[in-house]
């Protein structure tokens, strides 16, 4: 067996594995130093959970986590900890983390804070996790004052993918990742832009052979973004496409009623009308982005105050104080950051994400 | 100006400027991106960190934070953080500790975890952070199950030693860096414990001249072990000298009527006594050690219960699980790493630092 490929970081590398059956393999494919320790959510246990700790020689330790954004606190990495320590882990422990974006943050915030950083394995079972966030390090958790203010990079010594995990995702949170993905086309690969593009019907029914093209052409997209740009001083930022104004829409939707993918859906769509604005975006090449969008969105946006989604905007913690950053499309498949993004811009930009409301 | 030295670590280098009268200098070395931030204790806000703050031509905020082991909590992280992000720091910040090893260890924990990393400058005040914690980029905080057992590496982006800081430490402070200072000499450099040996009585009337020679040749020591090993992979892990037994000892203590320095010479004695019962050290030399030991102690060890000891020595974190780990001097300023101590050695070391109980 070998890892479909490999993420270069400041301190060493780590392989992504990617097949599908892999979660039973979990035990042959990563090398515990010490004690093993599976965190993953009361429901993930009995759908995966069990399966990568059973593919374990030695016993591993299930540890559960309440899901959830609302839990996703230092409280929780706190509890988390006591636990890992309770349970005797060791400097040599290894976390191994089977769920979602929250499981795989909050796991890997405290994996990275215990003793001083313990060994991670991230095996994402959410469409968004295996294309986003199990890749390039970034662990943390939310504060009173807004989302992953709170956390650092632990670069997992492995990540295992195994998109059969997706079967049982509900349809809007494998839309959600479709998003991401789809985010990914347009920033570094045309060809997986395409794949969304032509076919979408299929890979909402979850066609096998597109659902595993995807996903291995976005981890591509994020896997060579992060290993030239560990620590997000610049190309990495290229990955924030969509997320200026889609985030914006999530802070003002007090993240109800929308996922992340569709707030990031419609923040390209306000990124393209600024590129647009500019002239560096083709109509055409906009088009087609905007169509491939709306064919994705299962429902429009939740009712917005524009004021209000302009001020979080402001408040973005990727801006650099005085000057507004956002990742704009020349074209599908390359993007570029903009550090003089004017208020209106901002403000246009905007507009068109909520032209639909 | 220049810098008395540089640490080299994996992402960069840092830094450490050492010299009389440089706290007031603190804004014109450091190169604040964004806000600036002074972490201190009330006591030590008016004796530096007012001081600090000035030096900047920006307005400084200074934020207080209470002294003590038992105030080093992820709480106390947290509280912190939340002032942080409610005075507006951006990710563009930068956080100055100023003070002892509680207060560079707590902010510079909060600074590692803030926004995913903010600049760090270290401000030690203490003889014990001046030679030790503020150098290496280790920070982390205490757990109910133990010291230290959160937290990870968090370089500093400089480290501003001011010895006429050490003028109003408290004697038994003074004491506690000046056995780690000690630890040093023996570690790495012979001539610096001949300057502990020579003239004790000196340095503990605080010679001007004296104290920046063992402050100075200290740093070095650890500098180059750090640069040589930023992640106690290996050769750090020799800077542990005096400190398997030095920690069990405040373990049974429960870190009352003990410095930790003091804790660190009594554990040099033990390690000693394991290094003679192999025959690697010459009596001689261990003699000179003890000797210098027994004349800075300034009083006994705290009654103390010998099968504690054993037991926290058997619990050090440093242990990887079945064999023991300590660090045995060869010569004064020679020492090495030894993985497979035996229980009976064990013993036999803490029977030789408790002797005098």
């Amino acid at each position: 067996m070998i890892p479909f490929l490999t993420v270069r970081h400041a301190g060493g590398s780590y392989p992504v594995w990617l097949d599908r059956g892999l979660l039973d393999q979990t035990g042959r494919i990563v090398e515990p130093r010490g004690s093993v320790f599976i965190i993953t959510s009361p429901t993930l246990r009995q759908r995966f959970g069990e399966r990568v700790a059973a593919s374990f020689e030695k016993t591993a330790a299930i540890i559960e986590l309440e899901e959830g954004e609302a839990n996703k606190t230092l409280a929780t990495a706190e509890s988390l900890l006591t636990r890992l320590l309770g349970e005797g882990a060791h400097r040599d422990a290894m976390v191994i983390a089977v769920g979602g974006g929250m499981i795989g943050d909050t796991a890997g915030f405290a994996a990275s804070i215990l003793l001083r950083g313990v060994d991670l394995v991230q095996v994402p079972t959410t469409l968004l996790a295996q294309v986003d966030s199990s890749i390039g390090g970034k662990v943390g958790v939310n504060h009173a004052k807004g989302k992953n203010l709170i956390g650092g990079f632990h670069q997992p010594r492995a990540v295992i993918t195994d998109p059969d995990a997706l079967d049982s995702l509900p349809q809007r949170e494998f839309l959600s990742g479709l998003f991401e993905a789809l985010k990914g086309g347009v920033v570094g690969d045309s060809a997986l832009f395409e794949r969304i593009e032509t076919d979408p019907a299929a890979l909402l029914q979850r066609d096998a052979k597109l659902v595993d093209e995807v996903v291995r052409r976005k981890i591509s997209v994020k896997a060579k973004v992060v290993s030239d740009d560990e620590r997000e001083g610049g190309l990495r930022r290229i990955l924030n496409y969509g997320h200026t104004i889609g985030h914006a829409i999530e802070t003002a939707a007090s993240y109800e009623g929308i996922t992340h993918g569709e707030a990031v859906g419609w923040g390209m769509i306000g990124a393209n009308a600024v590129a647009r604005r500019r002239g560096i975006l083709r109509e055409e090449e906009a088009g087609r982005i905007e169509r491939t969008i709306r064919t994705l969105q299962s429902g429009g946006l939740p009712p917005l105050d524009r004021s209000q989604v302009l001020a979080a905007a402001r408040h973005d913690k990727k801006n650099r104080r005085e000057t507004r950053v956002m990742v704009l499309p020349r074209a599908i498949g390359e993007c570029e950051i903009v550090e003089d993004v004017t208020e209106a811009e901002l403000a246009f930009g905007i507009d068109a994400a909520l032209a639909d409301q």
